[in-house]
């Protein structure tokens, strides 16, 4: 008896985002995931590039898709010239993360039914790309046996602001620790016990000492087969929404059952919607200098900091008697005795608010929109 | 016996400071003078056009003359063309206020041996410019029967960045208050008993409850021959210069002389080099909707503040949950959650300290140069 062979490995990031806390640097038109944030390149460029090791592609981008709306086409398309034009997916409109990836799916049946899909957040940062591609090929092994595989990070902070997953017992006695070649660390599979909201600021202290529990990130691999039949079992709208566009795929009628049936659906993540109620999930475990760069506070986990604990990008900053201040911008900014603020400069609008109220910003950007300077955002 | 005849007066505007407290707003190349603070023309036009209705000028700008440096020759040129081009006169280098006013007493003595002269700076702000021409023509009346007359802030605050003089005995009694019809108040001129420096906090409060004490506002107005007079017995080294200075005006040699003679001189203010020592000083005790606009604080004193006392100058800002900031933006700032900050941004560079701190902003300016970074100061 053979082994199997290995199955094809696809990945698909998703760039429906908008990133309305990283204003005034992301906009309507100029999404975060086109910002270059702690790398030379846009998010989603690195994004993209990162998943490369994990794939065993024929020609380069074969096996990558992006998932995105139509507004936002055009410069991602610019941001990616690599992408072969086909492997851009629109979505009519945007409906959570588990319509996403369905859709995604859908395409890779036709094209390759046993695939492995690879699902990738194209807005997130990742400082050890070698760790990443390790904790790649073991999450395959994973969705080559059927499981649900989600990369767990080790939290380093009681994050209140994300999801968390409690990890059981290891899966395999074949896996050992490996630590990347130039930073970060893989743990052995395990199996998840549970998924966990947000959790209050006593219980994420709880997680952050049990050892235990970890981050969600938003990263999954699983086969096309896998996740479709999850769709099929827990998400019938969705489900109904697939059987009917799937056989338009390369017709004229593609775009607009696709329209019709996408704007019909609920919003519904695909952690929620699917990893959640399903039975076989794993997690692999990593260190990764992750950091979804979800606010401007976030920045500290991207860049060094100076001696008096400011974080300065963009130009030659000054700062005098100035400590924990994380600037952004590309003219030059001088803080005089103010601590804690973040100051983000971006296309001729600018941002002071104290960096534990970064995650307020969506209301600034609702009050501008309120004030008819929507043009600002 | 008939009475004398009025005096013919002059203006003398001072215009050789930088503001540098005002980066990034004024620079090496765009001092604070030439700044729009308050209204809408630079602060030395309204200087230049405020002093008017004290003058009885034959033609416009007949009687207003301005000092200032080199550098700024051009730009100051431009912000008053109606200034004739001899009404600009050179300092060949700064060397405070006393030197200044006495070579403009030598320019005023040619033209005019018995002129009256009001010496202003070209770089503070004055709300009620009907009190103002008030304040002068008694000021005036001073300064015709020999004496050293100076406006006097009435104090609003216990302020410790002021010099403050003590005025004694009521010179006349015809005088009576008088409203501005516009707003702003002048009182009878009275004698002043003696300048005192920069007070402590604690005596600047007592100055404040006393109501004996003025703020010494760098207005001054005096005969041509009794500020030369002064020069000649208080301060010899000037005098001699200045004696130097004269028979060459108008002739080629003027310019080597005067730039090697002012070279020489120490650098001494008025108040203290004249005033100071001098009998027979006045003072016109004012209320004037004043403001020396010393630093970026000073524009509460300048502008409406709204609901949160957030003053919003340049552009339409947003605050939100945000008291008490001053923003100075041409580019539309957002603040979110902060308090008591200046945020100043002008040519491409960003300022932000707490509104107590902006006397400072040398510092700011100082490091710049210190760092290489010049080029924005």
């Amino acid at each position: 008896m053979s082994a199997p062979l290995p199955s094809p490995v696809y990945a698909v990031v998703m760039a429906g985002g908008s990133g309305v806390r990283l204003w005034p640097a992301s906009r309507v038109d100029h999404p975060k995931q086109l910002l270059s944030l702690g790398g030379e390149r846009p998010l989603i460029t690195e994004a993209l590039e990162r998943v490369a090791g994990a794939l065993n592609e024929p020609t380069p981008y074969a096996h990558r898709f992006v998932v995105a709306g139509r507004a936002h086409e055009e410069k991602l398309r610019q941001a990616c010239p690599q992408l072969p034009h086909a492997h851009l997916i629109i979505e009519p409109c945007a409906r959570n993360t588990a319509p996403c990836v369905a859709l995604a799916a859908l395409h890779l049946k036709q094209r390759t039914p046993h695939a492995v899909m690879i699902v990738s957040p194209s807005d997130h940062h990742i400082s050890y790309a070698g760790a990443f591609s390790e904790a790649l090929k073991r999450a395959i092994k994973g969705a080559e046996q059927g499981k649900l595989v989600t990369l767990g990070i080790k939290p380093t902070r009681p994050e209140t602001g994300f999801g968390y997953l409690e990890r059981g017992a290891q899966v395999s006695d074949q896996e050992q620790p490996l630590e990347g070649s130039e930073g970060g660390r893989v743990e052995p599979r395990c199996e998840v016990r549970r998924f966990v909201e947000k959790p209050s600021r006593e219980v994420a202290e709880r997680y952050l000492s049990s050892g235990d529990f970890l981050w969600n990130s938003g990263l999954f691999v699983m086969s096309v087969e896998r996740l479709l039949s999850e769709v099929a079992r827990q998400l019938p709208e969705l489900w109904a929404a697939l059987e009917a566009i799937e056989p338009t795929i390369g017709t004229p009628e593609y775009e607009p059952v696709l329209a019709e049936r996408f704007a019909a659906l609920r919003s519904v993540s695909l952690d929620y919607g699917v990893m959640e109620g399903a039975e076989g999930v794993e997690v692999v475990p990593v260190e990764l200098g992750w950091s979804d760069v979800g606010h401007w506070a976030a920045l500290r986990e991207l860049y060094p900091q100076d001696a008096e604990g400011n974080v300065k990008v963009g130009a030659s900053h000054l700062t005098l008697e100035a400590r924990d201040n994380v600037i952004y911008s590309e003219r030059p900014v001088a803080l005089l005795g103010v601590s804690g603020l973040v100051v983000a400069e971006s296309n001729g609008a600018l941002l002071i608010c104290p960096a534990e109220r970064s995650q307020e910003v969506r209301d600034v950007v609702e009050s501008l929109k309120a004030q008819g300077q929507g043009g600002l955002t």
